[in-house]
């Protein structure tokens, strides 16, 4: 049994007049939350809001950063150089962090969102110009990035504060990546499930594959990646677990 | 003839391929900058790339948020509310921050641009709106403004730093207003004729009126309103009288 | 009792991943629909999308043309010149109507979205360059606006075709204007009252205000312009309304 | 010695108050123009000033559509869907449509931009929706693209008409493909090197290589692709070879 867990959650999704995700039944079971931040999502009104809100529930406020493509909602791919991923990065962080600070708050993480969040798995450049700009921007930021994976890796080697997650609702592969969404049963489908395999994180230190094998996983915090339609719901059968588990639910920390 | 004088010049306005202004003449006139912040003019690259400059020729670095609308380049006023004015500087505000924090230096005023620094005149909700920003974000920036106008007298009454700010190539009417555009004559043509008006302002403390009247300001700051075409030329003009008029060109400061 | 009436409604105003309106029940509603342009919502997807669904319900398809203000929902008004509005009509009318021609289908009308909308019932130049624009574009497309507006009036003389428009859920002013939403009962509240208001409008040719007095209106189409979160329930109630009435619901068109 | 080549030239790239291309010039030695359509550049003002440009000087307009991306100038690939290009494709291509009809003329062909361009060399799913959108919006449109390339094999065997481009001012390689612009000498140089090269195409059917070998090359029309800055002189210089040299230049038509 690990002893404490952060429990992640992406709020802030909403743009304009148009509304995203369960944001009122999310707070209540997150520790921390990652705030778009206008590119992918968000506005300044929405970062503004959604901040208010995490500090209404006292959880660790961190900006999720995306690619500037708000139709595609960050998640196609663009062939962006190291110096604009740097420079988008940075002008993200300022944003929210400047909401932040105006409610007397500071950011604790960061994640890079969608495509972005891929791509610094797949290219070096991409890795090192998202590195290069969380510590241009405050190197005491902890970076929050796929369990085991290259962004991560790169981040520590270069001194950064780093946050493993894991995905209580998707399923791993032998090789540690997700199952891809195309596959079936890629996507753990009930509350109950992501609940089982939130436990198993917190007490065996990994999750079972497909074909019964264990795969460790370094889990500093946890995360959903599956169905937002039953988002609301699943994040409510994990916190409950883990709440009953014994593993504390702390959000990341300096401290941590 | 006042000691001290700053000299604020607008950069850093070119988007993604399309370049505007002749930023490495300007930088080289310029005691201040006004960085556009991506909503009217800018982006993450072209402000990274501006704080740099500014830094090379040490300038002091300030905000120039403007109104969301790109194609309008902030010029079009657009009925935002004061939340929204709220949120859209504190956004701009943070993400400019973040450039000039990433290469060790920080802000050091703010100027709204085009239509938000006119509708700041016109509509005390946004004046307000501009004001509680600047305060949230930093309550230690100077507010540039226009030279005895509502932003300003609003600013200093809630305590902010301000810059009062006067035009070198723009005639004014006889209640301190610019004339506008529109008329014969409003728009001072020659870059002689500006630094003559720039002269005036330090020695004199004000500007000669159409009518042969003559009307005080208080100028802690020039600037350049006219011609864009030609706004290289007269920069370099007015840099030049003022050097050699016996009034020091520097930037606006804490200790000023 | 008029012999026939329109019940025109907005679709098509999801934009990428962020869904609005309950467009199923509506398009079983509806006789013809305005499908937003991209500019205040929409994207190529959902405009293509749009157009497939009208024509499986064999609805008129009208372009809804907005201001260039996603984040705003083209509520927000913008201080455009006639050229620009002229050009935005344009330009979001074509992008319509490419997805129209290529299911085999065309614009039947047009009506101006939000800020837009009532831009055109204050400014004389608006409502020029809105009729300009159309009779440039397709001089057969019917332009529907507020019934005895100052737009339609603008457009009859110039010899296009009008659509008076007339709110079912919306109380009217003596003076033939809505009554502003920040006064009680502006909004009329209940699917049943609208249904009423609709009913009185097709029978009596009008509606009854709040002192009792008869409004006279002319009313080629109806509308809703009230709650969204109940704009399906009423929609329902006004269709069954008019369906029981006598009056024929059928969309605009040429023969009209 | 072909009878007649077309001479297709990029127009209407400017953007709000940022002005891009001599277009002038441009104008005075195309036979075709290419108007960008909002996406990658070009705003509703900018594309219709161009076809009306386009109209005094009696050249044949074509459709420039690109990504949706205006920071990236359309030249970052960006992950799309089939779905998405061919909605893309058909929301510019109707909206520049607009503009042309409203000046009582039509397009006569269609170039892809930029990444999109060379997207559809690479990704048949790319090519396809291209070509789709194209018949879709209307079958009788000239489709522009890179000579003996993938996408006009597609839309050939589909039925549609294609224009076959050579460069004038870019270096082929025994491939047929452009060398890439980071290899010396890939980039012609000179406006005399671009003209010869023009001349070699238009009289023998093709260019010399490198090592001397020459490469035989289908030439429908000419285009530019090397450096914006001397766009207008090599143009001129292009326009003044080829008239000099008995082949009539003439744009793209249906009679072709």
């Amino acid at each position: 049994m690990q002893a404490r867990i952060d429990f992640n959650l992406d709020l802030g999704e909403s743009f304009g007049i148009w509304k995203m995700g369960e944001d009122d039944a999310l707070l209540r079971c997150a520790t921390s939350i990652n705030i778009a931040c206008g590119f992918h999502a968000g506005d300044p009104n929405v970062m503004l809001r959604t901040v208010e809100r995490a500090l209404e529930f006292d959880l660790a406020i961190g900006a999720h950063p995306g690619l500037p493509d708000k139709q595609g909602f960050g998640r196609r791919e663009m062939a962006l150089s190291g110096l604009e991923v740097y420079a988008d990065m940075l002008y993200q962080l300022g944003a929210l962090s400047a909401m932040a600070s105006a409610r007397d708050s500071w950011l604790m993480h960061v994640k890079p969102h969608g495509a972005l969040y891929h791509m610094a798995e797949k290219d070096p450049v991409i890795a090192s110009a998202i590195v290069r700009a969380v510590k241009a921007f405050d190197d005491q930021l902890i970076l929050v990035g796929f369990s085991g994976g290259k962004l991560l890796a790169h981040a520590a080697a270069e001194g950064l504060r780093v946050g493993h997650e894991v995905f209580a609702d998707r399923r791993y592969g032998a090789d540690g990546n997700l199952l891809p969404r195309t596959l079936p049963g890629a996507v753990i489908a009930t509350p109950e499930e992501a609940a089982a395999q939130a436990l198993s994180i917190v007490k065996k230190g990994g999750v079972t594959l497909a074909d019964g094998a264990f795969l460790s996983l370094r889990a500093d915090t946890l995360c959903l990646h599956g169905d937002k339609a039953r988002a609301a719901e699943t994040a409510l059968a994990v916190h409950a677990a883990i709440e009953g588990s014994g593993c504390a639910l702390r959000a990341l920390s300096l401290e941590g």
